[in-house]
């Protein structure tokens, strides 16, 4: 294993994640790939907790994606486990009996259907998941059951260097509700349609597709917004939980204005989830934020913003603090989105560069190679061509992506 | 500047090109970026010569690209020149009158028409070509109009460690003709319809549109089979000119039986040049050639191949000799394409490591290793989903990649 660094973007520490009611966690240590650390995380959730999830489009996605996505319609959940250090993933029948075998332990040790138990792995493609240890860990598990829940970041945690966690609050009449939620990174990440792994939990009473309606929405522009490398992973998986035990009158549907304050909520935590899975992906350097306009739709918009920040020649740049505009007009160029040439603009920092299709006159290189001497950078781009806006979050390419990636299985 | 470093993939020289009757060229120093090596390259063409081109789909082409795109479609040629170290790229109309100053002052020298001058540039996005030092180059260069073609490949390189040539002959009819080809890469390289720079001649004697045709075809697996880091550059452009000093008599169309062999060899050096553009890949150590069988048609099977290819976890896994064939797994299914998980399979160096769906029982690691300590790579992968194939070419991504690229204008 590549030696845990500290991100020079990792927030001053884990945030202080209050009681979700109906919520329990524990962490235990099973040795599925790493030693030393807790690599199992199980959280078990009152009666009558709902589930909504959003899974990975890849065509190969793992044994655990296939079981959550059969069993997500019927919205119950009892129980969710998740093992860091083996996805689980191109591993056959062998992998789906491992599924089943390890989420009836789960309910059996804590007395719910194994159809309500969620599973989730993250780690080396290919490999046969040591299902003996997983089974010996679920007893040890259940028995540790309580609220740590920096303790229960960090066992989901593969290369990340730092545990990732939110939590907000929220009204949904005149019941405050609670959201927590953690996720991990840090490589193989450019979510489609859920990040690589992602858990949310909140006490609020929210009927079943009501809460997918919200997770799917909220999703777009947070876990689906940020890009670390290109590779999408077989593994990704967000999924939100709600146990009721707050007690709020139950909205009927998504467009219940009572559930604004919530929406709001959610999203902001999982935008604050997704940019910290950002500031740690592998050998970042740099947190980027890459905001289009000016496209003829948004869609286009999203096209071209994940165009930019997924070009290893603009990522480059910006670990070198090089004010390589140039490249970014590359990167739009590339995307195929409609754009007028003459009304393109780029600015980074806020400082205009080019403008109205060419380079401002008096523009001043020194103010933007100091913007990108800092941490955290902004670049945007106008495409002339609508109304079409977008913004998505990703960081730099640096040597340590490399240096992480070149020795990752060894 | 970077400092140029050998490739570990450079040929052991480059190729002796014998004359292509009818073609003259010269490489001088115009400082345009550079210091102390030739930057600017001019091709003469006897009277009759035709041009065929394919050029970047780029929404933001180079001023050459617009310029050179309204005239391919005459068909004929007096003159290409091409400047290295400035892309004269997203520079507003002073970008196009440059362009038109250049081809008048290289009609003006040679006695042929502005419109029958191409011209090609290759560098930095965004900056204002020194025109002055590209015309006082024009008389020197036309000066030295000769033979060289090696100080011709090497005047047009920017990152490039090595220059790229190739040479064949072929029959048309009882005609013995002759192709010489040269090109440059070494970054922002994934052809959308052309290299960076690639041109090519031939004496032989081909009518406009069949020479396109044959362009067309011949460049699909060639420069549009290759990737270096997934970034199409603004000034992807291949010409294909054709003296017609052989004497040979007119084919009248691309099928005529008479231009099998034509075709064949034009195909061959194209690869040829392709595959030397990879092998200078910035950074590149290693040369990945990926052959994708079993999709559900040709075009699907490019789209894996080319997930494949542009996979940083995967080009990062061959740079560390590290046979995470899980990582193909990956980017197939991230890719869409059609595909049966229970028959996909995988093969590093011919050695069968995935089959059937899953990872090969007795498969010994210790074999893909040994084949991945090798400089040439390949990566076999079968879809399972019908008989579709392509094959493309790529290199490891490396520690070179990010020094080369984090401080490429400084």
């Amino acid at each position: 294993m590549a030696a845990l660094k500290t991100s020079p973007l990792a927030p001053p520490g884990f945030p202080v994640l209050p009681e979700v009611a109906g919520v329990r966690l524990a962490a235990v240590e099973a040795n599925i790939h790493y030693r030393g650390r807790n690599d199992v995380m199980l959280a078990a959730f009152d009666a009558g907790t709902r589930v909504a999830g959003v899974l990975t489009r890849s065509l190969t996605a793992s044994a655990p994606v296939h079981w959550c996505r059969e069993r997500l319609p019927q919205g119950c959940a009892g129980a969710l486990i998740v093992c860091a250090g083996n996805a689980n993933a191109f591993t056959g029948q062998t992998g789906h009996r491992h599924v089943r075998e390890t989420c009836e332990a789960v309910g059996a040790q804590l007395g719910c259907s194994p159809d309500e138990v969620f599973v989730a792995s993250t780690g080396v493609i290919g490999d046969t998941l040591p299902i003996g240890r997983v089974l010996d860990a679920v007893p040890v598990a259940a028995a540790g059951l309580g609220g740590n829940w920096e303790s229960a970041a960090r066992a989901i945690m593969t290369t990340d260097t730092f545990p990732k966690g939110a939590t907000r609050t929220a009204a949904i009449g005149d019941t405050t509700v609670r959201i927590n939620g953690f996720a991990k990174g840090s490589g193989m990440i450019e979510p489609d349609m859920a990040t690589m792994l992602a858990f949310v939990f909140t006490d609020a009473a929210i009927p079943g597709q009501v809460l997918q309606d919200l997770l799917v929405e909220c999703n777009q522009d947070s876990f689906n917004s940020i890009t670390v490398d290109s590779d999408t992973s077989t593994s990704d998986t967000c999924l939100l939980f709600a146990s009721g035990a707050a007690g709020n009158a139950e909205p009927v549907s998504a467009s219940d204005t009572r559930l604004a304050g919530f929406r709001e909520a959610l999203e902001a935590l999982m935008q604050d989830l997704a940019v910290q899975v950002v500031r740690d992906g592998e050998g970042a350097e740099k947190l980027i934020e890459v905001v289009v306009r000016g496209a003829a739709t948004d869609a286009e918009a999203r096209v071209a913003a994940k165009a930019i920040a997924n070009s290893p020649l603009v990522k480059t740049a910006v670990a070198g603090e090089d004010a390589n505009w140039g490249r970014v007009v590359m990167a739009v160029g590339k995307s195929g989105t409609r754009l007028d040439q003459r009304n393109l603009g780029v600015s980074f920092g806020g400082i205009t560069i080019a403008s109205g299709g060419g380079k401002v006159e008096d523009y001043d290189e020194s103010l933007v190679t100091g913007h990108l001497k800092g941490r955290e950078i902004l670049i945007e781009v106008e495409l002339g061509a609508g109304t079409g806006t977008s913004r998505v979050w990703t960081c730099d390419l640096t040597h340590g992506y490399i240096e992480i990636n070149a020795d990752y299985r060894s």
